[in-house]
């Protein structure tokens, strides 16, 4: 595999806290500013696969914002996300960062079709301009309500006529998804959405021979759940129930004060647990809007469980994370998989991506070190070294 | 391999917590009056293995205390550590294993190898009255102090000189493995001790043809530092500080307020952060008495690490464990593995049961799932099927 | 005052945990078989105040349901709630107070009126059978649905009318207050209940002369607020948020799952940080059943505040208490301070219990310290001494 | 009282972290740059008292270190602690403050006689200068280990011959103390050390017409439990044991590494809740040094209680608190209180400031709601009104 062009990475919701942050951090060590903390490919196990380098990853994508990045950045600095001194340094790269993004509506008018026509149209053309070999498209705009099941979706003869219809048929994700595929691109959904999940458009992504991966980027409390679940069973401890409060600020927290996007969240967050435990679990799962706490987020779960002898037992945690801090470098570390594993020859969903993922495509695998090592081995069967 | 007979559990320490647990939990199961939550054995990955059967241990041991098993059981009832009507229930098998029990003086006089002898004797006389194939000797008893190393310790014959003067030359785990290698049984070191880790017993226990396993057994904190550390490390992120508080009454409780086993304790905690990470961690590590928290341990950690481009997060964990029911089915678990190893041919150490322990024997693999997975396809390995 | 009669103490779900506690509790205590920890009334600045003694207190009650008293004893012995060798010893004396508890239906049908006849009739007669100088009405009863307003709730022969017809037009807990001052007797809210509170039920206490006081008992999450807030404020802390997530199982925690009993218990729980610092504080107040958890309850809150220059800090509880023991000794109690009130010619509402209570009754101080020194004051002011 | 003029406020420990806020927030409320969030001193209760303004304060003062405050604020600034924007706009008025702090040497040679009329001659010298009505001595040094006690202590006279000895007498907080009373300043300990509260330090305080009060700020855990157990005791609830584990990072943990302060602190902390309970309480009390967490402190407490019949019960709190945030305010609350104690011709120890105070000089009353009325009451009796 030739790694030595540029690999564009596309950011759909490009002006948001995990664009920003990763446009800061791809720069910054760019430049040598900045560390690699927090990078899974520059672990050991992984950094020796053919993967193109962060250095070479080109950014740009869609908002509907029109706040330059730079604005965001900085304001990113002012809550404690970002180092102010690299924001500073980094001041004229990210305003050519902010070129390369198009800022997009809102609520767009007319049929699907033309839209997701325009957008292939920008990835097209960004390709071009900046001579990428190829580009991959992460999807890190906020929530988006769960998707009304369509039978155009099943179907992609069926999905293209719909889409020429003026009712809209697909949510963004998918919209992103088809259009990614459409202009030949690998695609990843790091939200909750239905991404590149409906029949239809798993068919479209193996006609245009590009890979997918999804959903919903693993951060905070389901990374957690992903390795204290499978404690509990490996030792036979009987789980009783597993309350989870999320209270989280920012514009992720304000989305999901919405019962819509709350509800695809839930749904995502829900698999970990009863998927490892292979039983049903009692307790409820909040997720609170609470403004002052900014880019972070506090979670707090209780866990009720059952020893031997049937002796009751608790464990509470208390996670206090940056979620912009931990998406980042994930959004990196999937844009160099993606990319390595198109420039290979993969094309579909990519399971062995689970590692990432809250609700990991065609994978039932949730436990975090049993998908770490399938992620090495993976990794690690890539054609070709790394230059 | 033959299981149909019985196979001896000679429990160091036989009328604590840990073991009247243990006792009353084989019991149960052997009369159908209790599950097997906690067992691992019985994890579907491990059931098939040709193990002894929990219904054919047959328990013995020595303590130095002269407080009956029933009398044991019945506090811990009262304590909520055991289920009342099952301790009425086992009212007369109680009796029956405490009469199995033989009383051993806690400051005995006389050169060890004396005493080492009347060890031996006592086990090669249960295992001829009980009629079973083999016996496991696993030391429950209270954590010693640190053993300070002594030339005889690494050599067998030099041992066997010094055992034979008025100076003791053996701290009590060591005495016990010495003791069972002697009479043809397997040993498990449950507690922080030096155990069957001194050169001098790993030549006897190779000689004997005997397997031992350890040492110090993962039931709390450590259970949780096993899968957390993992976790850091694999998705890169840079561990700063790891303190733990565990608050803990009863025997274990008291025995730690002292700083010579406190020392034994920590020193066996701190391996899994360590090792797991590949770099020093600071942060305290407090072992404290609480007498009116009784068999309950509660521990508090406190996390604090660094995510991409710096920014500092901290996860807190508060676990409220009853460590009797978190030991009890681990040693049936070791009696079954470690006595069909011994069926098997297995001698000497048997690092592939790391899984259980805080300070594995010869294993730098602390990561729980890893361990997990070493446990799953050594059992497989054991040749013959259950009956 | 003449305090040597029998006060009698009605309980308004005298089946219940928390009633059957407090009958626990007083038999005990009666009998020299349990100790006074909990109760405010032992205190040594309250011990002084002439009110009747535990030991005279007769119990009685409604509920709706039939298991007996003694049943739910051994029930709660078995949750860990009751030492079970003091149910056991008070097995006869239970089954006594059993028998002065009569069973009601759960939805009655007829014009409200006479069920209140019925029910004041009950109270009469239990006065007159137990010799009782005086009874007070407790209501420990499960939390009703806010009750919706009425216009008859303004006026009391307006309300007199209204309970003739058929539609209902009080929840329960007023219609037992209705009984209750009809009968002569004083009455507590323990329950987040509309109780006393109308303007109709005021104006029957008054001409009553019978002394009355409430609502909702505070035993857990709320008590902690009342320290916290105004700790807060002495310190001149800015409050941001405060985010509370209760688990808890049992009877409560299942009634508490419907959306309107849910609606009652939140606005109660709300005023104690609002009132006391002054202005308005985010966060979201979850009460969730989590069955497991049975008579236990655990709190969860998270406060974010701000210090001098703006800076950012937090504050954490987790508080895991059992409910039946935090409110049982508050309902003896009530009791005994009420029927003193009573027994001094108070009549009307009595804001000096503010101290109890989460929603207190004409009362806007929330500070638990300065709610105990009114009480103290308040009991200090009682006429007479204790016999 | 005439309070038109400037009042000093000498730290000792000028150039520190709370040293540092403290000047950073009185110039920042002076310039209307920063808001007095913290200030108990402008709560509606006390804000009426004839205090100096904040305003009229004028800071000075010794340190051992040479880095100057600027500096130290850029360094706060980083951390967290202070606005950057903030210190900006400051940079000349810091450097003006720090031209009033003298440094002084860590390990000063000679009689401390000597010592001591160097320090008094620096107050005379910055009253002088910058025209002081009068000049309050706080002391944010770090903790100093506990002072052995000396014949000298007893007796003023005494004291002053042994001051004349090579050998020295008394602790750095009572050489202070001495010099401030020397000099006529009035003085506060801020720290846990013996201070002013020797007999020969107390004559000399009356004898020279000063107030002065102490001993340690009470910032943190300790705060908690001025309120949490008077709830208990409230309640009538038994306090089992309480156990703390304090993480903190910056100069006053490096300094608390050490035994020697560790004691000190510890016994000032354990006040609180034995002398509000009235009974010993169980349990660890910890004080660790996390160098990574710098100003920030981490305290977790684990308080294990009983209710009625004997039912165990737990609290646990979480604080995560910035020391400095908390302390500098308060610092400037004691300045203003104690120099308007002075002027009303006020000498000797307050006790009425018991309320920022983990060991209050003459004064049991630990309950935090209870000190705030004492102070309450006390500042509304201070003659004079505020201009």
């Amino acid at each position: 595999m030739d790694t030595s062009g540029a690999t564009g990475l596309w950011l759909v919701g490009a002006r948001g806290s995990v664009a920003t942050t990763a446009a800061v951090g791809a720069l910054g060590i760019g430049h040598g500013l900045a560390g690699r903390t927090g990078l899974v490919t520059e672990r050991p196990d992984v950094a020796g696969a053919p993967l193109p380098r962060v250095e070479d990853l080109v950014v740009g994508g869609h908002d509907i914002s029109t706040t330059t990045l730079s604005k965001r950045a900085e304001a990113l600095a002012e809550g404690g996300v970002l180092p102010p001194a690299l924001v500073r340094a980094l001041g004229p790269d990210l305003e050519e960062v902010d070129r390369r993004i198009r800022q997009v509506s809102e609520h767009p008018h007319g049929p699907q079709a033309a839209r997701a026509g325009r957008i292939a149209a920008d990835l097209r053309d960004f390709a071009r301009r900046e001579r990428c070999d190829r580009v991959v498209v992460v999807n890190v705009s906020s929530t988006e309500s769960p998707l009304p099941s369509h039978p155009a979706h099943e179907d992609l003869s069926a999905l293209e006529s719909a889409l020429r219809q003026d009712e809209p048929v697909l949510g963004r994700s998918s919209l992103y998804a088809y259009a990614a595929f459409r202009a030949g691109c690998a695609y990843v959904d790091f939200t909750p959405g239905a991404g590149a999940r409906l029949p239809a458009l798993r068919e479209l992504a193996e006609r245009e021979g590009v890979p997918w991966a999804g959903s919903d980027g693993k951060t905070g409390e389901t990374l957690l759940k992903s390795v204290l679940a499978p404690m509990f069973a490996a030792r036979g401890l009987k789980v009783r129930s597993w309350a989870g409060t999320n209270l989280l600020g920012g514009g992720d927290g304000a989305t999901l004060a919405d019962p819509g996007p709350q509800r695809s969240k839930a749904r995502s967050k829900s698999r970990t647990v009863q998927e490892t435990l292979g039983y049903p679990v009692e307790g409820p799962l909040h997720i609170d809007y609470v403004p002052n706490l900014g880019d972070w987020k506090t979670a707090w779960d209780h866990i009720s469980f059952e020893g031997f002898l049937g002796v009751g037992m608790t464990l509470q945690f208390t996670w206090q994370g940056c979620d912009s801090a931990l998406a980042a470098p994930l959004v990196l570390d999937l844009a160099r998989l993606v990319a390595a594993a198109h420039a290979a020859g993969y094309s579909g969903p990519l399971p062995a991506l689970a590692f990432f993922f809250k609700d990991p495509v065609d994978c039932t695998e949730h436990g975090l070190a049993a998908q770490y090592e399938l992620l090495v081995r993976w990794a690690a069967g890539l054609p070709g070294r790394r230059t």
